[in-house]
């Protein structure tokens, strides 16, 4: 095994740096924000940080770097208050990768990608139309991470819209069915399938 | 598209609501943390929330629920400041779900499960066996997030291990080429198949 010590890792030029740490905690969630601006000026941006933080009340959330490309989304989502949350399928990739481009303010990135956005529950923000996971996000709080400078935005779902063809009995989501993908380090994106599905673990005898 | 409200995710049963939030943000990295107490006894752990904080300097971070099960994880990392994370491959899943059951605190889940320990590179947290990603970190703070009371934890990495087969020559690591598995929700194990890689998005012209 190749053997990186933090000397090692912090030697290495920014952009082999950045391919390596954000590989290596494993497959992240891709998903697209959208927010609209108090002007009605909609935003659309991949994320890769969007994490569950807890069913009840149920939390997501995500991490922003406050000086990077996605800056307009927590701009909006700070003066409305609200935010969307939408699945990437395996067919529209390369589309949610190009939302990471650098667009000026004025330009929505619903006009430059295939995207449409739609409107419904009389939610501010728009939803990503045929994305087959929909959440309407209220904004609540923001924490600093000391460490580096980076936002842990915290939002509560409002909204949930779910393909019915996804949903188990008991709750339970399988994203394979929706052909959801998930995201290796920045640029790489991966469609999973099911292998197992366990229950709730004890010990044994 | 079936709907739920806040209000509708609020009235279902416990284990319907866990089910069904925990798997809408999307596939979640698969890893082991391990940990040893001040006296020697050591703590192996399923997490699905470990996330990419930053690379520089290299950070990453996981969610605790200071009330539930992998609290001896955090009582180690506290008192002895390192953990390790290690990845999930396909042929282990069965096992390291099963390290998510509570066993007694004297007992060590590397003596339940298939799981070995390794001990290298003068680190006192071990290492897991066969895992072809292994981070040794040091625990450098936490955040209460306040709107459930779960804990983020970070950690700076100081010691990596990736398999050479996997590393990219621009420090990508691609994990498929290691077999490591996602999660979908609490208990689904999926494995990815890469689709595509793309490059830093620009603007269309």
């Amino acid at each position: 095994m190749k053997h990186f010590t933090l000397e090692d890792i912090t030697a290495q030029k920014t952009r082999y740096k950045a391919h390596l740490i954000n590989a290596i905690t494993g497959y992240k969630s891709a998903n697209l924000i959208a927010t609209k601006s108090k002007e009605g000026i909609t935003n659309l941006a991949v994320f890769n940080s969007i994490i569950h933080l807890g069913s009840n009340p149920p939390l997501l959330g995500f991490i922003l770097r406050p000086t990077t490309v996605p800056r307009h989304t927590f701009e909006n989502l700070k003066s409305t208050d609200v935010f969307t949350v939408n699945a990437i399928t395996q067919d529209r990739i390369a589309e949610a990768h190009h939302t990471s481009a650098k667009y000026p303010e004025g330009i929505s990135e619903f006009d430059v990608t295939a995207f449409d956005a739609e409107y419904k529950a009389d939610f501010y923000a728009p939803f990503v139309v045929g994305a087959p996971i929909q959440i309407g996000c209220r904004y609540k709080n923001h924490y600093r991470i000391e460490e580096n400078n980076t936002l842990l935005i915290v939002g509560e779902m409002e909204h949930l819209f779910v393909e019915e063809k996804m949903i188990s009995e008991d709750g339970w989501v399988q994203l394979d069915k929706g052909n959801i993908v998930t995201i290796n380090g920045l640029e790489g994106y991966a469609l999973p399938k099911l292998l197992d599905r366990f229950s709730y673990a004890r010990p044994k005898k």
